[in-house]
């Protein structure tokens, strides 16, 4: 520690991502990404846009791929916000539309930056205990609050919420900000961007680094009533001109406009999910219901720390979470047909094996 | 204004960057980007990276970019931060490293996103006048304050510090950090980054935007003293985990190693600014002193305001900042010959209708 530090910084507890290994041959399963590649089209415009033109400076307000979202779900461009991926988007969320002095909401099981964004704001927050099955309660979100946030399908258990149960959540809180992390809901759940219209206090997020195969370009996304939009762009405006470069922008907009890929890529991803689903069921894990890109489940028998470390030693690799809740519970990202198999096949050889 | 936004926002005042016009044949002088492209083998490696594995989150810590910037510079790669542009690395620096309780000390005339920053992160400030030619004077900044930062050279004015000048402020306060931005250090200056073994108050930020041709990008650095270091990286990873995606990590890998092309580019822009200052002169121009890829100056009849509007009727752009002591300042890009040739003309035709 340095007597050079903010008193803020000693304090930070910072956000651990999953491991980005440089091993080569990995059946790599620990960080949701999608099995397939980007769209073609994707891949199409970037190139495109791989040029002199890169000297200049992006459009600060990433006017094109704004209006191809909001026209993507019926919104009108005033409602859609983009940034450097939904962890940018979420930290400006955190820092604009949350009672800091309130506590903000959110489960005991959730996404693990939710506390880390809450110690880089001084935004002080309780959290909300899923019931038995590992589901959020909407019923227990009534208090006085300095705002609400989950994802939905919420990670790591990729349980989903209904759209009636989010807006019971709406209809009760209709003083703080509901914000709905949609990182996963393309695999299997409905977007609340559709109620936007009646909730001013919604403010949606999603990612294009599950569903639409980005992961490695950097691009999250806000949808909300253009009151909540203009908090986020004038934090936007007093941290970063540009925090959008131009390849992500072009990428991006091809992203959404080839929806045919998109439907199918995402289908495919669900077809493997059920498949995964019976065989890790048939195999004795419990396995939560999931309406993600992964499933989180438990073997009846064997502890979960000693199996990822197996299938480690096997070059398959998941994710394992200490905290103690979920400690014997294994998430585990869908990958290709020939990756679930790999990861199914070396459960067997270390189930059988005792 | 929103009864849901936090109370900091409504105080917030964002930064205005310059236009990026999506005007055609417009002669761009206004927000300072290179007239020349990125090096071919930046473009090669961008071309070389978009592909399949854009479906994988880009390595976090940026390892190879780090190692190759270390590299360059004769530092250890724990000395050096990579964040999307140098504003989010200015932006970190702020909630980072100064103490917010004392004022932060920067010029009366300087980069006009500092005090937004100040906004954001409720950071004190006092500004420090330029001397009657607009130049720092580094024996004003000796008393208390929590931090100190200036860009070497100064914008808009162009300026330069010495680095004898430097570690007189280095050495006088050692109990806060001094932040040098040298955004525009390649045309004309010397980096301060000689000094970080020496001095542990010290940190350097760069861009690639300016004199590597890839505002277009995003890619900015820090570099400094260990301790400093991974402060930012706290803030980074309760921020982001991923700020960098895998094109703009390529691309600015290639742009470090292609030292033949930027030396190329970085004289040619010297030149072009030498003869500019020239032809400014004979035309009635008072210019101060650059050492960077623009020029700031006045003439010495005609309103700066009445020439830039001029200008853009001839699809010339320029900068005019409206701030009391350079309203009468206009800050033009060195452009190519051409693009420099056509400002000259236009200032020509104009000056001589009157």
């Amino acid at each position: 520690m340095s007597r050079f530090w903010n008193p803020l910084i000693k304090k930070l507890v910072p956000y651990v991502p999953g491991e980005q290994p440089k091993i080569q041959d990995l059946v790599k399963l620990n960080t949701n990404e999608n099995p397939f590649p980007p769209s073609p089209k994707v891949l199409a415009a970037i190139s495109a846009a791989t040029g002199e033109g890169l000297r200049l400076y992006p459009d600060p307000d990433a006017s094109a791929l704004k209006a191809t979202i909001a026209n993507y779900y019926n919104l009108t461009p005033d409602c859609v916000f983009v940034g450097n991926g939904s962890d940018e988007v979420l930290a400006h969320t955190f820092q604009a539309l949350f009672n800091p002095e309130r506590p903000l909401l959110f489960p005991d099981i959730t996404y693990s930056f939710y506390p880390v964004y809450c110690g880089l704001y001084r935004q002080a927050f309780e959290t909300v205990p899923l019931d038995e099955q590992f589901k959020i309660r909407v019923e227990k979100y009534d208090g006085l609050n300095g705002g609400i946030i989950f994802p939905n399908p919420n990670a790591p258990t990729g349980c989903l919420l209904s759209l009636d149960e989010i807006e019971r959540l709406l209809k009760v809180n209709t003083e703080t900000v509901v914000v709905v992390d949609e990182a996963y809901i393309d695999f299997g759940g409905e977007s609340a961007a559709k109620l936007i219209d009646r909730y001013d206090n919604l403010l949606v997020v999603q990612t294009l680094s599950k569903s639409r195969s980005l992961a490695g370009m950097r691009v999250g996304l806000a949808l909300g009533h253009p009151e909540l939009i203009e908090a986020l762009e004038r934090v936007k405006n007093s941290f970063n001109s540009y925090p959008l470069d131009k390849l992500a922008q072009a990428g991006a907009v091809a992203a959404f406009e080839d929806d045919g890929y998109f439907q199918q890529c995402r289908d495919d991803v669900i077809r493997e999910r059920e498949a995964l689903v019976d065989r890790l069921s048939a195999m004795g894990f419990e396995v939560l219901p999931s309406a993600a890109n992964f499933v989180f489940c438990r073997h009846a028998e064997r502890d979960a720390g000693e199996l990822a470390a197996a299938l480690r030693e096997r070059k398959v690799i998941v994710r394992h979470f200490m905290s103690e809740r979920i400690a014997q519970f294994l998430r585990i990202t869908i990958g290709t047909s020939q990756q679930n198999s790999k990861l199914l096949e070396a459960l067997e050889a270390i189930l059988g094996s005792k």
